[in-house]
C-alpha cells in the first residue's frame, strides 16, 4: 500500500483513516480507563470527553469531501488489495454518514451514563433504578436502528446487526438459531444424564486475588500474547479493548473459585492476540481492522473451548495451577478438564460452559430483537427473560435481576445485534478445528504435548493477518474450504461431550 | 458565569474553551498511562496520537475566527469575573498563537521519543544515548522560545518561564536566586554541623512495596486528598496528572527505603488537592486552571516541606508508619522528623531536603538558560553540571550521567523554564504559612494535635479556590498581604533548622 502519484483520492483516505486511528487511540485508553480504573466521581467529566471526541471521529469520517474523494478513488488505479480497502472505506462511510452527529454523542452520553450507574446497581439488584437509565439507552438505539436502517435497506435490528457481522442477517441467524433449539436442550440433557455419574472434585478455596492473576498472566504467556504490547488489569465486567498496538485485557477475581477468572482470561486472550496480529502494514485503514465480531468471538472461543477446554490443554494448565494455587487432588489435569467441561445451567452467560452457552445467547437474541424492533418495551424483559430461562434453562430467575437482565454489560452500553456473534463465534471455531485437524492429523497430540504453534499457525495465516480482506463468507471459504456449516459445533459437542 | 443574550462572543468563547476541556481530558490521561501503565511497544502509537491530539487542540486554540471573538468580547459588557476570564483566554490564544501546529506536533513526537528511551537509557547510564534525542528536543524548544519572544518581545529564556510562571522574568529570578545564593552555603554549613552531633536512628527495611503505597494511601487520606476523583499509580518519575475532576498521581517505591516514596506522595498530594479543589464552576475555562507552577509547587511544598516535616507532623505520622511498616526504634515521631528534617548535599533533587533543594534548581536553571539562549550545547551539559555541583553541593558527579543530568524527566520532556518555579514554590510555601501563623497563632498546636483543617482551610480559600482569577502578585497579596517575599523562606529554614 505505497503511496502513489496516480492515486491521490485514494491516498488522501488513507491519510483521514490514519488520522482518525490515531484519534481512536485515545478514545480506545479512555474507555479502557473507563471500566479498569477510573474513580467515581470522574465518571461525568469522563462521559463528556468521550462523546466528544466520538462526535469528533464522526465529524472526519462523515466529511462532506469524502463523497467525492470515494467516488474519485473508485476510478483509480488500484490494485487488489487497494480495491478491498475502499471497499471498507465505503462500508464505514455509509454507516457514518447515517447516523447524525448529534444522535452520536446523545447515545455516547447515554451508554456511558447507564454503564457507569449499572456498576453499583447490578450488586445492589437495583433494576427499577437500572431501568430508567436503559430507556434512553434503548430510545437511541432505535433511533440509530431507524436511520440505518433507511440508509441500507435492512430492517431495524439487521441493521444494527450488519454493525458487528457485516452481511449476517436475521432471517439466517433464525434458520442457524433454530436448528440449535430443536437438538439443544435433548444434548443438554444428555449430557446432564452421562455426567451425573462422574466423580468430579471441587477445588478447595480461598483463591487470593494475586495468585490467581499470576496464574491468567502464565496461561496468557503460554497461550502467546505479547506482553510487551499488552496488559491485563480488572473490571466489573471482562473485556479487550486498547488498540492493535497495545491491548488492554480485563478481568475479575473471586476468591471462592478461580476457574471462572481463568477461563475468561484465556476467552479475552483470544481477542488480544487477534488484534496483537492484524496486519500491520494497513494499520489505520479499516482494511486491516477485525473482520466482524462474530470473527472476533471464533477467536476468543477458539482459545477458551476449543484450546482451554480440550483434554490435552488441561495437561499443561495442570504444572500452572500448582504453581501458583499450591496442590490439591482437584488440581490433577483430568479433574481440571471435568471441571472445564462440566455442563450445568445457571444463571450467568460468561461463566456458562459451551453447551449451554447458546441457550443464552437465542434468549437474548430473542429479547433484544423485538424491543429494537418496538414490540417490546424495556419493561417487559424481566418476564420475558424469566419464561425463556424457564423454556431453555428449566431455571427460576424471577425477581433476581443481578443474575438476569443485569448481568450482561452490552443492553446498557447500547450494544444490541452483538450477542448473536457470540454463537456465530461457537460455530465459526469448530468449523476452524475442523478444518485444521483435517490438514494435521496429529492436532491433538501436538496440543496435549505442549506444541501449540500448529493452531496459532493457522489462526494467524487463515484469520488475524486477513484483516478485513476478504468479506466473511470469502474469509471462512478461504479459512476453512467452505462457508458456515454449524454441523462442526454440533460434531465437535458430540463429539467432546458424548463421545 | 451565567451565559447571557448580551455576550455572545464570549459565550462563543466559553464554549470553545469547555470542548478544548474534554478533548484535552483525553490527553492528559493518555499522558499519564504512558507514564504509569503503557507497555514498551505501544510507545510509537501512543506518541503518534498525543501529537495527532496535540495538533488538534492547537488548531482549535488558533482558529481564525477567535481573534475577532476576544475583539468582540472585549467589547461586551462582562462582569469582573468575565474579564478575568477573558484576560486568560487572551493569554493562551496569544501563546498558541505564536507557534504553528507543524512545531507542536514535532516537538510533541520528539518528547514523547526523548523521554520514552530515557526511561531505559536512565538506568543504563547512557548519556550518548541520551543526547542523540536530546538533541532535536533542545532544537525544537529553541525554535519554540524564539517565535514567543518575536510574539511576545520577552527574552526567548523569559518567553518560556512565562508559560509556567505569568509574569515572572529571568531578572527577578536572577535577583532572588542571587540573594540565595549569598546565604545558601553558608546555612547548609552551619546546619550541617549542628546535625552532626544528632543521634538519627536508620529504620531497617526491607520495606515491601505494598506496604509502603498502603501507607502512602493512608497520607493521602490525612492529607484530605479525594480518593473518589483520583488515584495513586507509580511511574518511573513521580508526577499528579490527569485532569481536576479525576487526578492521577503516581509515586515510586524502593524497598530499602521508604522516606523518598512517602515523601514524595505527600509532594504530589499538594499537587492533587490544587487540581481537585480548583474552582468548579468555570471548569473548563482559563481562568479556572491553577495559577502558575510556581503556585502549584508551592502547595506540594506546603505539603512536603512546611506540614511533612513539621515536628508535629512526625507526631501523626508515627501510628500510620507502625500500622504499616512495624514497630522500630526508628519509626518515633521525634526520629521521624529528624530524618525528614536531615541536610546532607545529595545527586537527586527530589530526594533531597529543603535546605540543599534550592541548589539544584539554581544549578539547572544556570545551565538551561544559557541552553536555551544558545550559549551552550547538549554536549557542553554534563561538565557544567559536575561544576555546579562541585560548587554549591560539594559532590563529584564525573561520569554518573542517571544521577545528573538525566536525573530528571523534564529536559528530555521538553520542559525549559519549568524548574525555576520550584524554589519560587518553596518560597511562596514559607509566605503562605508565616500569614497563616500570624492569623492564627495556634497554628503549630493544631497541627500537632492533628487538627490539619485551619491549614486547609486557608489554602483552600486563598489559593485552590482562586483559580487563575488574579494575576500571580495581586494573587500572592490578596492571599499573603504582601509581595513575594524571599525573607519568609530564610527565615523558616533558620527557625526550623537554626531555631
Amino acid at each position: 500500500m505505497t503511496p502513489s502519484a496516480s492515486t491521490p483520492a485514494y491516498d488522501d483516505l488513507c491519510q483521514r483513516h490514519q488520522r482518525q486511528h490515531r484519534l481512536q487511540h485515545l478514545h480506545a485508553l479512555a474507555s479502557w480507563d473507563q471500566a479498569a480504573f477510573m474513580p467515581a466521581a470522574g465518571a461525568q467529566a469522563r462521559a463528556l470527553a468521550l462523546a466528544e471526541m466520538e462526535g469528533l471521529l464522526h465529524q472526519l469520517g462523515t466529511d462532506p469531501a469524502l463523497k467525492d474523494l470515494l467516488d474519485r478513488a473508485g476510478q483509480e488505479s488500484l490494485d487488489d488489495l487497494q480495491r478491498a480497502s475502499l471497499r471498507e472505506m465505503r462500508r464505514v462511510w455509509r454507516a457514518a454518514n447515517a447516523l447524525p452527529q448529534s444522535l452520536v454523542e446523545a447515545k455516547s452520553l447515554a451508554n456511558s451514563h447507564c454503564e457507569h450507574a449499572w456498576r453499583s446497581q447490578r450488586g445492589a439488584n437495583d433494576w427499577a433504578g437500572y431501568v430508567e437509565n436503559l430507556r434512553p439507552v434503548v430510545r437511541l438505539a432505535r433511533e440509530q436502528a431507524r436511520l440505518l436502517s433507511d440508509e441500507s435497506g435492512l430492517s431495524p435490528y439487521d441493521a444494527l446487526l450488519d454493525q458487528y457481522e457485516p452481511g449476517m442477517r436475521s432471517a439466517e441467524v433464525d434458520r442457524v438459531f433454530g436448528e440449535l433449539r430443536q437438538w439443544l436442550p435433548g444434548l443438554i440433557r444428555q449430557v446432564m444424564d452421562r455426567q451425573a455419574g462422574e466423580t468430579v472434585l471441587a477445588p478447595q478455596g480461598p483463591f487470593p486475588a494475586a495468585a490467581q492473576r499470576a496464574l491468567g498472566l502464565d496461561a496468557m504467556k503460554l497461550l502467546g500474547f505479547d506482553f510487551s504490547a499488552g496488559r491485563l488489569d480488572e473490571s466489573t465486567h471482562p473485556f479487550c479493548g486498547g488498540v492493535p498496538e497495545d491491548v488492554r485485557m480485563t478481568t475479575r477475581y473471586r476468591e471462592d473459585s478461580f476457574l471462572q477468572s481463568l477461563t475468561g482470561t484465556i476467552h479475552e486472550t483470544g481477542h488480544g492476540r487477534y488484534e496483537q496480529n492484524l496486519p500491520r502494514e494497513w494499520l489505520g485503514l479499516p482494511v486491516a481492522g477485525a473482520r466482524s465480531m462474530g470473527l472476533h468471538e471464533s477467536q476468543s472461543l477458539s482459545f477458551e473451548m476449543q484450546l482451554a477446554s480440550h483434554r490435552g490443554f488441561a495437561t499443561l494448565l495442570e504444572p500452572l495451577v500448582a504453581r501458583h494455587l499450591g496442590q490439591q487432588p482437584a488440581f490433577s489435569a483430568d479433574n481440571l478438564n471435568r471441571l472445564m467441561t462440566r455442563v450445568a445451567p445457571g444463571y450467568i452467560r460468561v461463566d456458562a460452559d459451551e453447551v449451554t452457552y447458546p441457550a443464552h445467547v437465542i434468549l437474548r437474541y430473542e429479547i433484544e430483537r423485538p424491543l429494537i424492533e418496538g414490540q417490546i418495551e424495556v419493561e417487559d424483559i424481566p418476564a420475558l427473560w424469566d419464561a425463556k430461562m424457564q423454556e431453555l434453562l428449566g431455571l427460576d430467575t424471577r425477581g433476581n435481576f443481578r443474575d438476569g437482565p443485569m448481568q450482561d454489560v452490552h443492553w446498557g452500553a447500547g450494544l444490541f445485534g452483538y450477542f448473536p456473534c457470540y454463537t456465530l463465534g461457537a460455530m465459526y471455531a469448530a468449523q476452524w478445528f475442523a478444518a485444521m485437524r483435517r490438514e494435521r492429523p496429529t492436532l491433538d497430540k501436538d496440543i496435549a504435548e505442549g506444541n501449540l504453534a500448529p493452531v496459532f499457525d493457522w489462526l494467524k495465516e487463515r484469520i488475524w493477518r486477513q484483516g478485513s480482506r476478504w468479506e466473511t463468507p470469502e474469509l471462512v471459504q478461504r479459512a476453512s474450504g467452505e462457508a458456515l456449516n454449524p454441523a462442526h459445533f454440533r460434531r465437535h459437542l458430540e463429539s467432546r461431550y458424548l463421545g
